[in-house]
C-alpha cells in the first residue's frame, strides 16, 4: 500500500477525536496506538462482515489488549433493535467486561451505530473505536457521535450522542463492498456538495465513474473531503440544535422511504438518493434553486446508480402516507415537519413548508 | 405551609441545576418556573405512586404545558428493566411527542432512574424534571444524574449519566412513605457522615428518633445537608473517575445482598444499611478506623430501623457467593473489587483488599 495515511481532526474539546484514512489500517497494530489501555476489548460485528475481517482486527487489537472477546449480530437494518444490543450487553457481562473495555464497531452504519448505543450505556459510558466497512459508514454514520437503535414506530428513535476514541477508515474494505452498497454510500458523498461545497460538487460530477470503479486516488479525495465537511459541521454543532440538522438533506423524505418500505427493503443511501431529489424539488418550488440545479443533482444521483424517484407507499393516499411518515421524524416540532431544503447552491437551511406544496413534490417524484 | 423552600444549587456548567426542597412544591405551579417550554409534558410514575400524586403534578404542569401524558409502570425494582423502559417509548411515540418534550419522573429511585435513562435516549436526550417520592430518591438517587436500568446479570448495568433540569423535594410526599421506606432512605443519610462529615454524624444522632417521627425542621435539614454533600461531591467529579465513587459507601456489599437475594426482597437502602456495617468493619480490618467508630456507626444504623447484618446468601460458601457477586459491580477493575472504605471519620477512599480479609468481614458481619 503505497498511500500514506492521512488523517481528519474531530474538535470537540476533550471529546476530541481523529478519523485515519488510507490502505492497510485496520490489520496494522500501529493504528490503534494512543487508545486507552484497558484488560479488555471486545469486537463488535455481524455475520457478513466477521468472516472477512475480524481475524486481522482481533490479530491487530491482540498485542494492546490481553483478552479480545467478540460478538457476531445478525446484518441487517432489521435487526438494529434493543434485542440485538442485549447480545453485546450479555457478552460483556458473561465475561466480566469491567468499565475500561474498549468496543470496536467492525461493520457497517447498522453494526456502529448499536455498538456506539452499547458503548455509550455500557456501565454508563465505555470507549469505543469505530471501524467502518461501507462506504456509507466511512463518510458519514461513523463520524460524529450519533448512535441509536430504531423503535418499531420509527428510526433512530432511541440513542445517545456519544463520540468514538478514534475512527478507522481503512479503503481495503471497500474492495469486498457489493456495488450496491457501493452506490448507497455515495449518495452520503453527493449530500454534502449540494449543502456546503459547490466545488465537491463539480469534483464528484468528474470522478463519479472512478468512484465506481473504486479508484483508489478517487476513494481517498471522496472519503476525506466527506469527513472534512462533517467535522467542520459537527464541531459547530453537536448535539444538533440547529447547523448540524443540514446533514440530513434527503433524510427525511429518505427515512419516510425507509420505514414505510419496511426497514432493509431499501438501503439507506437508496432512500437518501430519491430524498435528495425529492428535497431539491421542494427547494426548487419553494423559489430557493432553479429546476437546471435540480435536474444537474438528479444527474449526479442517477449515474452514481442510485434511485431518483421514491416508491409508492400507499396506491389511495400516497403523499399522505409520505406525511404521516415524516411527522415522526426527530426533527419535527409540534407536528410539524422540518426539511432541510437547498437555500442556494452549496447552502443548506431547515425550514417548514405547506402540506399541499409537499403533496405535490410527491406526487411528481414518486413512481 | 409554613417552610420557606430552600434550594441546593448542582454547578456542572452548562449542565447545571437546582434542587427545590421543601413543603407544598408537586402541586404549585410556580415550582416549574424557568422549565424549557414544549408542546408536551409526559409524567413518569408507577401504581402506587400516581393514585396519590399524579392529579396534582399533572394540575400544576397544565399551565405550562398545552399537553400533559402519562405513563403508570409496575411499582419495583424487579421491573427496573428494557421491558419497561421501553413502556415510556412507546407513549412517547403514540402520542407524537418530540424532542422539545419534558419528562417528569414521579416517584422513588426505580421511577427516576428508567424515567432518566428514557430521556437521556429518547430522540438521544430530551430534558427532564425528578419528582422524587421517597427519601432515598430525594436524598441520593435523583441527585446528580445517574439513571440505569438493571441487567438480569447485574444491577444498574445499563444507563447514562444524564443531569435532570430540576429536581423537586416535596416534603409533604414523605407523609405517606411507609416506615420500611422511609427507613430505607435514612440509610443513605447516614452515609454522608462516615463519608464526608461527622458534625451532620453527630447531628443525626441526636435527631434520629425525630427523623422517624417526620418531625419536618429534621427532614428539611437532612434533606438539605444531605443534597449539599451530593452537589459537592458530583461538582467536583460528574462521571465516576475518582472522587464521586465514595458516594457508594455501603454499596458493594449492598448490591451483592440485592442481587443474591432476588432484586426487591430487601429495600436498597436496606442492603446499604447492612452494607455500611460491613465496609466499616472492612475499614477497621484495614487499620483505618478503630472498633469504637464501627460501633457507633452500627449503633446509628440500627436505631433508624436497619438491618446491620447481611443475610446468608448460599450455606454452602457464603463469602464466596458475596465475591462472585461483587466482582461483577461497576467499579470493579480486572475482576479486582474496589472498596469505599472509612479512611477515618469523615474520610473515604477506594481500594482494594485481600480477598482473605473480605471473606472474614462477611463471615462476622451476616447471620
Amino acid at each position: 500500500m503505497s498511500l500514506t495515511a492521512q488523517e481528519v481532526a474531530i474538535d470537540l474539546g476533550d471529546r476530541s477525536y481523529r478519523i485515519a484514512i488510507g490502505g492497510g489500517l485496520l490489520s496494522s497494530a500501529t493504528t490503534y496506538d494512543g487508545l486507552p489501555r484497558a484488560g479488555a476489548a471486545l469486537i463488535v460485528s455481524n455475520t457478513t462482515v466477521a468472516p472477512l475481517y475480524m481475524a486481522a482486527l482481533r490479530a491487530a487489537l491482540s498485542e494492546r489488549y490481553p483478552q479480545v472477546h467478540e460478538v457476531r449480530l445478525p446484518d441487517g437494518e432489521a435487526h438494529k433493535d434493543w434485542q440485538t444490543v442485549q447480545k453485546i450487553f450479555d457478552v460483556l457481562l458473561e465475561r466480566g467486561c469491567d468499565r475500561k473495555t474498549v468496543l470496536f464497531a467492525l461493520g457497517g452504519g447498522v453494526v456502529g451505530d448499536m455498538t456506539g448505543f452499547a458503548a455509550a450505556s455500557y456501565m454508563r459510558g465505555v470507549p469505543f473505536v469505530q471501524v467502518p466497512t461501507t462506504l456509507l459508514a466511512q463518510v458519514d454514520s461513523s463520524v460524529g457521535g450519533k448512535t441509536a437503535i430504531n423503535h418499531p414506530q420509527g428510526k433512530n428513535m432511541i440513542g445517545a450522542f456519544y463520540q468514538p476514541q478514534l475512527v478507522v477508515c481503512d479503503l481495503d474494505v471497500l474492495d469486498t463492498l457489493p456495488p450496491r452498497e457501493l452506490s448507497a454510500g455515495l449518495a452520503e458523498v453527493i449530500k454534502y456538495g449540494p449543502i456546503a461545497d459547490m466545488a465537491f460538487m463539480e469534483w464528484l460530477e468528474a470522478h463519479i465513474d472512478a468512484l465506481l470503479a473504486r479508484d483508489r486516488a478517487a476513494l481517498v479525495h471522496a472519503v476525506r473531503r466527506s469527513c472534512e465537511i462533517k467535522a467542520w459541521v459537527v464541531g459547530q454543532d453537536e448535539r444538533e440544535s440547529g447547523l448540524r440538522a443540514i446533514l440530513n438533506f434527503g433524510h427525511t423524505f429518505g427515512h419516510a422511504i425507509e420505514a414505510g418500505m419496511g426497514y432493509g427493503a431499501w438501503l439507506h443511501g437508496e432512500g437518501v438518493g430519491a430524498g435528495m431529489v425529492m428535497a431539491a424539488e421542494l427547494s426548487h418550488r419553494l423559489g430557493l434553486v432553479d429546476a437546471a440545479f435540480v435536474q444537474r443533482l438528479t444527474v449526479l444521483i442517477a449515474r452514481a446508480g442510485l434511485p431518483t424517484q421514491g416508491p409508492v407507499l400507499d396506491s389511495n393516499d400516497n403523499a399522505g402516507r409520505y406525511l404521516e411518515l415524516m411527522r415522526v421524524d426527530k426533527k419535527s416540532e409540534a407536528g410539524e415537519i422540518r426539511f432541510v431544503v437547498i437555500d442556494g447552491p452549496g447552502r443548506a437551511a431547515l425550514r417548514s413548508a405547506p402540506d399541499r406544496l409537499v403533496r405535490d413534490v410527491i406526487d411528481a417524484c414518486c413512481k
